[in-house]
């Protein structure tokens, strides 16, 4: 059902992902929004969604919004690439605030910027096989080729902190090398563990080539239209932070602070059978 | 709660798996016992239990559990080693039929035949943060050091069907080079994907160590157990196969085929909302 709150201003805006790679997205809205309070949720219990089908991820994502809706969020921010490709129009659906996904941001950058009008995308199996970088990116201009690569093993590796490592140089040439030989200008990574692995690929892309990061892209859509809906936080006192997660994996709070880059204080397993 | 059912000769072997990583422990039992029916059940949808806390995975267990149940399975085999390790009460507490886990069988041949005492053990980080493999060999032989080393690439590169490849290799000497140096001569494979890498797995561990496939020693216990039971299928009509999922994922088909060694040919998807 559509929850019939109006949001205000003080709220915090509310984030959420399959797991821990959207710290990296919240990583870049406190960067960009210094002032605003985050409630960020992550699926621990159920990630990966990438290789999920879309009828799961479909009736995840209601669940997923549903714990932010709780929260009174003023907007909902989805930092999951695979939520975003498959399943964007059910949060739209059943959120009364502003909703972002993290799709259409880098499309817009890279559709907007590209020289040679080959863009590359790389993400997860889900991702990918969904086609939505190619199609919001064609939706901005269908003159581009996309040249869409799955990286599958780009989340453990960024999981395992492997982001200075010869294997990682490796695999990271093998799925970029060809996309670069095929002439891209702009690299799309269109998966939030990837920024992790900025150096890398970006080694592997070349200097020729930019790296269109979607947390960034995101964190500025976002300061736009909080600004454009008179919804920027005003308080002078800091901001607050929520972090919530459906599980408490191993190794989760190693891997969540790389992520995010910065302690991760708290963090609360939410109570519901849902998610179990 | 126990079913009251009595186990049958002509009825199937049960087998589960959090995903598709049992179809090797299928594969083993289909080449020890081609004559046994098999009901394999691969909890795709909510793959991997291996990062997940104990409690999570053992709410999941009895939800797979019940599931072989219903199809009236002679014994169940746990071809989950994450399961094994921390949630085979679970099954046996709730199992009217024989149960056997993927880790007593590897742990009991390697520490019969280990001469050095030092026996190597990768899995995933759930199974080796669980010391389910150390205690197991433990209740052996309690003079045997265990080496155990989490190897979380593994199970993404074994589904990326890079078992001959150079960054497999690196990854491979990078996890198990301190092992052998060590001086282990035995390492167990304590992850049901890691037949698929066996070779680079034996390669980086040398020639006077040997590997103990979980999934080998296991289908032999099973093959043991069925005849001391009298549980063994006397039909002479070719054994049937059934594969259910709770999901099908991205590239299940070609996933499965590889780790199976044969066709796919009927995969059901269950209808339970448990698993969504």
């Amino acid at each position: 059902m559509k929850h019939t709150v109006t949001p205000h201003p003080s709220q915090a805006i509310g984030v959420f992902d399959s797991g821990v790679g959207g710290l990296t997205v919240v990583r870049a809205l406190i960067k960009k929004l210094p002032n605003e309070s985050i409630v960020y949720f992550g699926d621990t219990a159920r990630v990966p969604y990438g290789p999920k089908s879309s009828d799961v991820v479909r009736v995840y994502t209601r669940q997923d919004t549903d714990v932010l809706l709780k929260h009174y969020v003023k907007m909902i921010v989805v930092a999951c690439n695979t939520v975003s490709s498959v399943a964007l129009d059910v949060v739209e659906k059943q959120s009364p605030v502003p909703v972002v996904g993290v799709i259409e941001p880098a499309a817009e950058i890279a559709a907007r910027r590209t020289r040679t009008k080959r863009i590359g995308v790389i993400g997860t199996l889900g991702t990918i096989a969904s086609s939505a970088y190619t199609k919001a990116i064609h939706r901005h201009d269908p003159s581009v080729t996309i040249e869409a690569q799955p990286c599958p093993l780009f989340v453990p590796l960024a999981e395992e902190g492997w982001d200075n490592h010869e294997a990682t140089r490796l695999i990271a040439r093998e799925y970029i090398g060809p996309l670069v030989e095929k002439g891209i200008d702009m690299l799309v990574l269109g998966c939030t563990h990837y920024p992790i692995l900025k150096n890398i690929i970006g080694e592997a892309a070349g200097s020729a080539v930019t790296l269109i990061d979607s947390a960034d892209a995101t964190a500025d859509v976002v300061a736009d239209l909080l600004a454009g809906h008179s919804l920027l936080r005003t308080e002078s006192e800091p901001a607050e932070y929520t972090f919530l997660v459906s599980d408490v994996p191993h190794k989760f709070r190693e891997i969540g602070e790389r992520f995010l880059g910065r302690r991760l204080d708290r963090v609360e397993k939410i109570d519901d059978t849902h998610f179990t």
